[in-house]
């Protein structure tokens, strides 16, 4: 199975690195040529432009860093569009809104090809190790013929009915860990002050019911005040913002999204977009008195 | 090792049950003598009130059901002061709030007893398993007396400092289970209303890095709108009040177990209180139009 | 000064009617040309299309239902565009974000014509008495030379600086508004269900500090659990949305303003879209134990 | 009528002067004595003690600065209920709850006395100019007899019902005065934030339907950074609490007060409390980024 691959960033590049040594064949394009160096060494192929991978590939897949790069890449010259016909299939696992999505499918399915959105849950680590998940929608033939990657990519994927949908699961999902990450971080400061150790509330957490590997890996340095940047802050808002306007689509009522989406904003405002979007601690933290 | 117990519901009788299995003696005490019978056939001895049992052993348990049944054991005629004195302890592991833990200390202490606060967290079936987490705070040297007794009750038992801290700590932990509950809520009807498989929603959720065994257990009645109660909607509703209340003292602001709260009184108004917290789920559900 | 009129709905027809009353020659334009006959006969002219008023007129005045009317009046066949030039001046009273304002303008000013946005604050009743509030944004001459017209109009006018920002001011006053329903509603259910009287509640509230014409307004029909429409339900939640939106852009935290769009939402979900938006008053009602 | 007066206080001292001067014989008593030198000078006469006060006149109205004030001057030796008793009537305007209203009538009532709790609306110009508003509950009859007092003290007084009812009324009026000033500094925030003048947001709502004496009073100062204490935050904060404590009770669900009152809470730990409730508006500005 020939695959081509858009997009070498963190993600894009351990996606592929592993593709490589599952022994598919891949080939590679990436808007900064020079980072295909490493992937060369590894057995890929580059080309020069998305169009020319997907003319030589029958599948292609794309990881790009947000809507704008993800729409660039199909559109512009050189782009998908150019190259894409009936009996290729286009796999965008970038994370972008349900627009986006239709936008790409729609110009796609308009030359005769066949689309998949795919984005993922989890972050580089599990993406090394083929740990993702994989939220597919779109063509469910498509889907089927592209199993044997995904099961490389990811430990587990979803088909999910029509385009739209993948993007849409993925914002329920990080709106759920935006409000989690909040209610966390009021705990952990309502210990602090209330004269109880912040990591004993982490070891009683770790026992009980609401014990997930969110808490136990992000408790201790949000404990040392601490965010290196895993998952932007930025980034985190704008998907609370975006579950919440789909909220309004269908009317469903969110105090608690739109609570956690008010701290998000907070912190914006505190200038911690960049950091981790565990980083909304300080709305709590910054305000204690000093000792 | 001579342990007293005192009461003997769903959760004093799966406990005191482990403990004879285990080898301890025990001798119990319940408002209604005839539930003692069980714990006979397996081995126990009975008293006929708290004081004759306190009398006869140097460690009594209590695990009652409120801080009214808390204070009664102790205060009424025929209950704990009676026959505490020196060299004698007492443990308390009803979940009770911080100032009727302070209150039993104090009347304990002033007799020259010793006295240990220990709510749990986990319910029937980490009980009977032994399984438990014990927050145990109060008289060190009494902690680490009955440490072997806390073995076989719990899994992991914590010391945490002066009386009132358990129950501090007990409720830092249900405020954050509080607020997650509602997230998990609320994305759950975001999901349906947007057209996507509630039951999907919590396959994907179980392979992340938010994954619980919360979200696992009460996801599949939640999706079919059914809440036998585990752990009362109401009850829970009051841990959030007195876990907003010790953020009061504390000057935490806590926006998001504050919306949680809202949304538990809501379905209290709406008549849920004696449903599983789970029922939460029903004050956006229920406004659902009709089919 | 002979002015052009577009839009003789609700608003647009107690404008016109106005000016008319004070003198003005006036020359109208709507939709359904019907509408027109009563104004002819209180002395206006009628032309066809938009652009056949805005030929004939130095100043023509719109007021639309909603952005895409808005637009519709401006862009298409027979529309302003076709005849507007140097020389003349566009002022666009309807409601309508930012980006409408700012698409219209930049049309508008690409042809020569001079632009001014100037929403306004009030309903059908200070229409008819010339007692809107004018928020007036854009060119700054022409918002002097048509200052003997909003006068007419309005009781006060406001020059707001760049196009935009006379939509911004209403978004800004609309989101204050809808907070305030919201605190307003919960008063009145906290005090009916502590057992006070609701209608003493209005009494006090109107002899103090907060005393506001919106309170005396409402109150009664939301004690009377009545909402007939003066400002439907979804717009008020339209504009907290937006101005929710605004404040994401600014990253300025509201979280008050955040509860009460979850409240307007929820009433939307239970049907109350298209009733008062005092209407949010049933999201705390509704729940209420039958008596 | 003559009328005793325990509490020459900022509000005492203003109810005092204005019954002088309207013709009343007052009988003052303040803790610390010296206090009571002016009024003297108005006429007044003094005694040492609050039974003193009781012992000799009819009706003895008290305006305490909190609870334990209140209580105080009941219960401790030398107090109110040394000397009252059937036949004579005491008036508690103080700011009280509910259970310390009920103590102090239980306690007048087991000695043959007759209470009025009257908790006022309104700060210290309006008590200088007799324009309070008069919140009081319990006995009707002695209502009816003060009414001559009432109407120099207020612009007007209410009756409640039972005792208690007078403390709810101004717990929900502040509730929903506390709400409003948040919901009030998030539009000057976001108006400020948006490029829009601050100063032109206060003149704009002031010509509305949500105009109000507070927004005209505080707006200015607000937009100056300034809060001089009119009305501590760390009351309203109280206020915000206890009502939610009312709606606890109630099952009364109150997302907005809700969110209100941490943003109180944020407010005090930033040690705000002791300036005016208006500082709530620093939780915003503060987090300002640097110009």
């Amino acid at each position: 199975m020939e695959i081509g691959f858009l997009g070498l960033g963190i993600m894009g590049k351990a996606i592929s690195v592993n593709l490589l040594r599952h022994g598919f064949k891949v080939t590679v394009w990436n808007r900064t040529l020079s980072k295909c160096g490493e992937l060369v060494e590894l057995g890929a192929s580059v080309e020069e432009t998305p169009a020319a991978v997907v003319k030589k590939c029958q599948y292609t897949i794309a990881m790009l860093s947000d809507p704008s790069a993800a729409l660039s890449v199909v559109f512009d010259k050189g782009g998908v569009l150019e190259q894409i016909s009936s009996g290729k299939g286009y796999i965008d696992m970038s994370t972008v809104d349900a627009d986006t999505a239709s936008k790409i499918s729609e110009a796609i399915l308009a030359k005769g090809g066949q689309f998949l959105e795919a984005p993922v849950s989890g972050s580089k680590k599990p993406a090394e190790d083929g740990q993702l998940v994989i939220l597919a929608a779109g063509n469910e033939a498509l889907y089927k013929e592209v199993i044997p990657a995904f099961n490389v990519i990811g430990k587990k994927s979803f088909y999910l009915g029509q385009v739209g949908n993948g993007a849409k699961m993925k914002l329920v999902v990080n709106m759920i860990m935006g409000s989690m990450m909040n209610a966390f971080s009021e705990g952990l400061v309502l210990a602090d002050r209330s004269g109880l150790e912040p990591q004993v509330l982490l070891d009683v957490l770790d026992l009980g019911g609401i014990a997930n590997p969110m808490f136990k890996l992000k408790g201790p340095t949000m404990i040392g005040r601490s965010y290196p940047p895993a998952f932007p802050l930025k980034h985190q808002q704008k998907d609370m913002r975006l579950a919440l306007a789909l909220g309004d689509e269908n009317a469903v009522s969110m105090p608690i999204a739109a609570a956690a989406n008010e701290a998000f904003k907070k912190a914006r405002s505190m200038g911690l977009g960049d950091l981790d979007f565990s980083a909304v601690h300080e709305t709590l933290e910054a305000l204690k008195p000093p000792h």
